[in-house]
């Protein structure tokens, strides 16, 4: 897949070396030659991938690195670190400093493409939730700010290992920095993998054969684990192996002798990245489910409720069973306004939610249907057990005064509630609604305080009306 | 990437040497030797690509395509049909059946991999989409189905191309086929090219330069153009360079001579996906702004005014301008309920936030606020133009009854209105908000049908109250 890197260097002629390289693999290349450009360049041009030189005079690449990783908006941006030889201090300071990976010079081709592609690929993934959150934004949601500088360690990590000595020297190392581990011994297992369902997946190879391979693959394919981050370790003889590994979607993959910071930093980096994108997609279901429900009482609101109806009565023709709703007002709830003020109103709204919601059962959905008007929806249910539990909620709301917060004062309320049965599916939800409110309204007239059926539009006995 | 890949043929011998190539480049393989068994794998499985044969008894591999592409939930999988040699007849059915491309007999390998590498990203993008729309079928947002049927006819069509002859008789058969055509003779108009904004991009391979993969690579980098199909057009010889396309993120290619069909075809397919993405896209953005506006009056609600306010009045203390706000309310509401009932009410509610918006200016925000209540946000604004708009406001409500539809009822409103200004940054969202629901109050109390200013937080001579 073709993307945009960002080359930062110093140094003109490794510059030049490495955009020719990914130039020649049809990389779109921008280069910056010191620390501040590159970090205009970064927030300007949305590059894809960053390259990243340590040795810079002014900003150096740990300090350009860092304050990508804690800018919300280029968090996702990865980052490569390139280091001198042998320099294993500065590559644990890169990864602590929020790299995603460091390669060494000069660099290797095969190394460089592998690790290019598959940090491309998981750019382009991220950048879909990273869109998202934009445009959430924009549209005017306050998106709680995704706290970029997580620090990585408390995940709960799955290791698959089946040599005995390895896996509890890593699982020592991990468990040092607040991990949770659970081991695996067995490279067949995804199944039981997806079952856990850990943080990040850390692969041990200790045999010749391709099974951790496979399992990597099974993983990828798997829903479950498709998000999840793969870690392998392995030895310097393994590193086709790892070419390959990463084509197939492993995320990262370290050296023996496990270096313990090396491991360390690199599992937080996983760690971090998988927290990240779980945030963004919080956020987005949060996001939409407000869309469905209503602020001040929690309850699912209007919209939902006429989605959710016109579906359980779509189905009624075939199971021949009865649909209740109540439709229930708040008797005289302007004077608690007017009284109390906006504040205890609101409070006695979500009490009266509240109240709604202990007295229905699991299946039965409460709904704020504007103002101070609630429904209740109950699929399954005769007129009759309907009326039982409006009965139950007018008594319970006229017998014990909401208490507001911070005041001594106990406000009395009643509820007028008109209950309607849909039987035969010969109605729409619109004309079932319209029902219910005519009995509401039936209810109000009558003096407050009450539960007033409607009659079935089949011909029925319609159930007498009783004071609530 | 690695990914789940299901084998449809009904000899064993194909399928078994298709799985092995398969499997040794770590994909995951499952198999169905018949159209039925094929439909039921790809409904359980979720398979990431099928390769179908096109030869079978019982349902064919048309008819297998036509309904995998028809089930919205399984309309985003990719399909490769596998055709004997030289049935061009059959591979353009195969396309008009929804395949997103053929393959032909003996199945050569690196056409076979670069194919299935790229599907299977794509696969992989439309997954995340595919996830949310179900996503929100789960909170129960009512899902306009997508209509997958879409002929995939009448886009907008970009075509880069510098040879007279060759641009012309594609721009006819594309124009037969009710595209509209821009055509652009130039490899290097990128931007030119995202300025344009088409459907799908047709890239005509004229000179033996790289410039059209150049082209193609920017296009997949730039930000506008990363998700819009591309299709080379160019000839036998350039089949490694139809391969490296492919890797780079085009998404499918023709070999001359031109078979009119097919490219129809191959154009319809990508436009069906361009459009496909596009509705799941929009659908998002839709149910987010669901969260965000009232369902009745298609204002923005309360919970995006405090957002918004709320970062409006966070940037006074710099800006050193006065906000104003007015709190409006519909005066004996309740009465025009019970005497015309709720419909009525409703055209009353959406009938007030009408002349709200045509009273208020660009850049003021109209909310209601919960009820019968209103509020319009007026950055930038001093408490004199407030009132000026909340009076006018006032009197275009009183002088002129709301006319009811589909009946000869006019019925009379008036409005209460509560104006307060802050200026100095001194006060919270919640406390201004406060302020002018209490010249609301006065409002009310004071006879209704009139503008009640509060004096702002800080001394200043309030201007007096005056009758709408």
């Amino acid at each position: 897949m073709s993307a945009r890197i960002l080359i930062v260097d110093d140094t003109p002629s490794s510059v030049k070396m490495l955009a020719a390289k990914l130039t020649n693999e049809y990389y779109e290349v921008l280069t910056a030659d010191a620390g501040r450009a590159a970090l205009k360049a970064v927030e300007e041009d949305a590059p894809d991938l960053v390259l990243l030189d340590v040795m810079m005079p002014g900003i150096d690449g740990f300090d350009v690195c860092q304050q990508i990783k804690q800018n919300p908006r280029t968090t996702h941006i990865p980052v490569v670190m390139i280091t001198a030889l042998g320099g294993r201090e500065d590559r644990v300071r890169g990864l602590e400093a929020g790299a995603d990976d460091f390669l060494t010079k000069p660099v290797d081709d095969t190394t460089l493409f592998a690790r290019v592609r598959s940090l491309v690929r998981l750019k382009r993934m991220l950048d879909q939730w990273h869109l998202r959150e934009e445009t959430s934004e924009r549209l005017g949601f306050r998106t709680d700010t995704v706290d970029v500088i997580d620090g990585g360690t408390g995940a709960h990590i799955i290791l698959v290992d089946d040599s005995t000595v390895q896996k509890s020297n890593i699982q020592e190392i991990l468990g040092a920095d607040s991990h949770r581990i659970t081991v695996i011994d067995d490279y067949d297992a995804s199944g039981k993998i997806v079952d856990i369902g850990g943080d990040v997946i850390v692969i041990s190879l200790s045999t010749d054969s391709d099974a951790p391979l496979r399992l990597a693959s099974r993983l990828r394919s798997l829903e479950p684990t498709r998000q999840v981050p793969i870690l392998l370790i392995g030895d310097t003889e393994d590193m086709d192996y790892f070419i390959k590994a990463l084509e197939l979607g492993v995320n990262d993959y370290l050296v023996r002798p496990i270096d313990e910071h090396e491991l360390i930093a690199r599992v937080r980096t996983q760690v971090r990245r998988k927290r990240y994108q779980d945030r963004l997609q919080a956020n987005l279901m949060q996001h939409l489910s407000m869309a469905l429900t209503d602020s001040l009482t929690g309850l699912h609101n209007r919209r939902y409720l006429t989605t959710h109806l016109e579906s359980v009565m779509g189905r009624m023709p075939e199971q021949d069973k009865p649909v209740s709703l109540l439709m229930i007002d708040i008797d005289h709830f302007k004077k608690v306004n007017d009284t109390y003020g906006h504040a205890a109103g609101d409070e006695v709204l979500f009490e009266v939610g509240q109240r709604i919601l202990r007295n229905i059962r699991g299946f039965d959905l409460a709904v704020r249907y504007g103002g101070e008007e609630f429904v209740v929806e109950m699929p399954d249910t005769p007129v009759e057990v309907a009326l039982g539990v409006a009965d139950r909620l007018c008594e319970t709301m006229a017998n014990e005064p909401v208490r507001i917060s911070g005041s001594k004062d106990k406000i009395s309320v009643t509820l007028s509630i008109g209950v309607a049965e849909s039987r035969d599916g010969g109605e729409t939800a619109d004309e079932l609604l319209k029902r219910a409110d005519e009995a509401l309204y039936e209810a109000k007239r009558a003096g407050r305080n009450r539960v007033i059926p409607t009659p079935p539009k089949t011909a029925r006995d319609a159930p007498e009306a009783r004071p609530g």
